[in-house]
């Protein structure tokens, strides 16, 4: 069939208020956020129900025309922007908004793929719980796209991923069939647990539509401390310290440099040098706890005081109110909008054994010292999870399309020493368009050839998403 | 090929250290721990490496030989028990029991699939660190059989399941392919999460030869408080207020019935009524924190306090002691043991959306009642999880085999029970021969299409654990 008649057959089935097929009604769908991906497809679907993401998928199969799901397009790697196919068909997510059900006893979320994961975290703030999936995006992100992609965020090292959170999932299948797996409850052994594939195929597999999500206790007392840190060793026998003395209560780990503080205070309003001098690193902590804010403010004090008595930092300071709280953060989650206006650059989200931090820094900064003398590097991230963002932005006066034409050499030495100390990567950003080429260069063959297979068996007319991941 | 030769064949490739086939050697490989089931097999393999098990996967797959892998045997629904088809293979793992690492900075452990749970318990501990899996066969099972089954516990309300302690397998396929997946990064977002569906497949896709798990803060700190309750209904209620007031430190919600107290009293030594009255019911709660004992038994106090007052509980004890928390969790660890000297009774391990199971056991026990007015229940489970062991003993006086003769219809009417109130009914003991009717009449159409799609994918030649899950 031709494309204007598949388009038309689109709009006959599900209505032009949910298929848009004009050129400029497509247009804004086709490029990612950062400006990196830009594609081409024939129609835009934005169904409201579950029903009419399994229509759009029946006729797409049966056409054998590409679909491309779409969440809040805050991905990074380029996951949710269609190739250069005419025939692709975005699918977004944007209109199933619906949160289906709070429950505080069964401490249960169900909500519409749609769904924006701030709003999420605010209706279960309300309810008096607590969902703990958060992320620099997630005032645009959709809970869909989070699944998808099994973001992380700065509470893994507490909660775990986005995947640890899901008790069941709703999706269409690239049939058209309906999985119904929207179950709440926290125990069922009964067979292969199926919504494990769907979650972080990056749309590969089917659709999420909807999700039921655990909820926990909020946990309001908030301690926050920033500590000076010599070297990310240093940083690693702090993180030791904390773990073990704060238990279950250390909710971020986070870890940044001196070059992304200058960077943040020369980009970000209303920020301010956090010490009297810069130093070469920063680790960012959370406490957090549901009772008794003396409690968390006297072991605050006093493992804070143990860190410095055993020189495990160079200075510290410890939030002592909500407005420092958030002051402290504002550091950290400026980074990475300071580096967007600083111009492109090249983004790295690897992850490492931590105890091998330390060592992978040194010698990969080294060898690009000696390739890329005058790259700039700005590392930050999840130390506790083992998670770097190691971003490196281009030359003093270097053009500002630097990354695009020279980065590719960079990030191959990037990922050689990332594979070298047993890391991974893509800790948390996924694969998409962007890392595609080093994932199949990287992987295991036989995990390679499984996911093929997989992807095969669920995807037969292989429709979702082409060229993103496998 | 004739049995005798394959057989043959085995112990010439492996070794007759490795292979037993003598009928004696063999006989006591055959059966379940509860006795319910018996099977016959041709040979008994017991590698001591993953090379050894991929040869014997391979010679086995070549042959179309079935293989049936066994942990430590403590599985309740005959999942490691051979079928009666005399070509069976049981692949015991009980050899494999390196801990090949623990790791205090990265918090990992990683070990051999034939470790005893409780000794990595133990491993862990004594370096300082928590392995949260806990269940009361601790001290026999084997953790590879604990992640083929996705085993539970009595603290999956704090840590979750088997399968969130995770992070990588390596696992042989029936092809003798092995996979090497045994990772012990915390976020590694690199396509589909393959190990997931190992986890908790009862060994019909491969065998899991070893794992790397995550390790958690030590919460030496214990409270243990028994409440007596005058209904579900009750109990429901103190896990409200118990899970908002004490967060994350609320580790284990145990609920049962006056009926099993008097079942442990008759049958276990050195057990105390706990209430100067029995009561119809009692809810076990642990809370447990890493530091300070003075403000973990402020909190308990005035939580028991707030729910004596709002009549949450009848009467409660709080532990003030170790030797008493010791003494209140063998009440709830003797159960199991009471009713197997009770006799054979039908055990059913069902989940439930945890505000429905008032609900949900008020009719089901009118139910029974009316139909099998002479059986005996004694319900006990993780209530914090949805989850209860349902189990029911013979009328009084009748025979011993009263369950394998007139089981099935009780069975059936519990089932159709926790189908209609939205549970599962396997919550964490699996499905095995005992379930697999039900499983396989109950469970959603497409879920058991895509479950044989993946059975056939990873199993081509259908040697792996057959008559057992699907």
């Amino acid at each position: 069939m031709s494309t204007p008649d598949f388009a038309q057959r689109l709009v006959q089935a599900l209505g032009p208020d949910v298929v848009a097929t004009a050129p400029q009604d497509v247009a804004p769908w086709l490029a990612d956020w950062r400006g990196i991906y830009r594609g081409q497809a024939q129609a835009v679907v934005r169904p409201r129900t579950t029903q009419e993401v399994s229509q759009c998928l029946a006729l797409c199969q049966q056409a054998g025309v590409p679909v491309v799901p779409r969440g809040g397009n805050t991905g990074l790697c380029g996951g949710a922007t269609p190739d250069a196919g005419p025939a692709n068909v975005v699918l977004s997510l944007d209109r199933m908004t619906a949160v289906r059900a709070i429950d505080t006893v069964a401490n249960t979320l169900v909500a519409e793929a749609g769904c924006i994961l701030g709003n999420l975290r605010r209706a279960a703030q309300e309810a008096g719980r607590l969902l703990p999936l958060s992320l620099a995006a997630e005032d645009s992100s959709q809970i869909g796209g989070n699944l998808a992609t099994n973001a992380g965020g700065v509470n893994v090292v507490r909660y775990g991923m986005a995947r640890e959170l899901v008790l069941g999932l709703e999706a269409v299948l690239p049939t058209g069939e309906v999985f119904h797996g929207l179950r709440t409850l926290r125990k069922d052994n009964t067979g292969y647990d199926l919504k494990q594939l769907l979650i972080g195929s990056e749309g590969t597999l089917g659709v999420i539509t909807a999700a039921a999500l655990r909820l926990f206790p909020r946990a309001d007392t908030r301690a926050v401390v920033l500590a000076a840190v010599q070297s990310p060793a240093q940083a690693l026998q702090l993180f030791e310290l904390l773990y073990e003395r704060c238990g279950a209560r250390l909710q971020a780990f986070e870890f940044f440099t001196g070059e992304c503080v200058g960077l943040v205070l020369r980009h970000a309003e209303g920020v301010q040098e956090p010490f009297a001098q810069r130093y070469p690193g920063y680790v960012l902590v959370e406490l957090a706890d549901s009772i008794d804010e003396a409690a968390l403010n006297a072991l605050v004090e006093d493992v804070i005081g143990a860190a410095l008595e055993r020189e495990l930092c160079l200075d510290a300071v410890v939030s002592a109110s909500l407005a420092q709280v958030h002051a402290l953060w504002k550091l950290r989650e400026e980074i990475s909008e300071a580096l967007r206006a600083d111009g492109p650059h090249l983004k790295h989200d690897i992850s490492l054994p931590i105890e091998r931090i330390p060592e992978f820094m040194e010698t990969a900064e080294a060898r690009l010292r000696q390739a890329f003398p005058d790259l700039r590097p700005f590392l930050f991230g999840h130390f506790g999870d083992g998670n770097l963002h190691y971003n490196l932005a281009r030359p003093e006066g270097a053009p500002t399309d630097w990354a695009a034409r020279e980065g590719d050499p960079v990030t191959d030495l990037v990922f050689d020493e990332v594979i070298r100390y047993g890391g991974s990567i893509s800790a948390e950003h996924g694969i998409g368009q962007l890392k595609r080429d080093h994932f199949l260069h990287t992987k295991d063959p036989l995990e390679l050839r499984l996911m093929r297979d997989i992807k095969r068996l669920l995807d037969p007319a292989g429709i979702m998403n082409p060229g993103k991941l496998l």
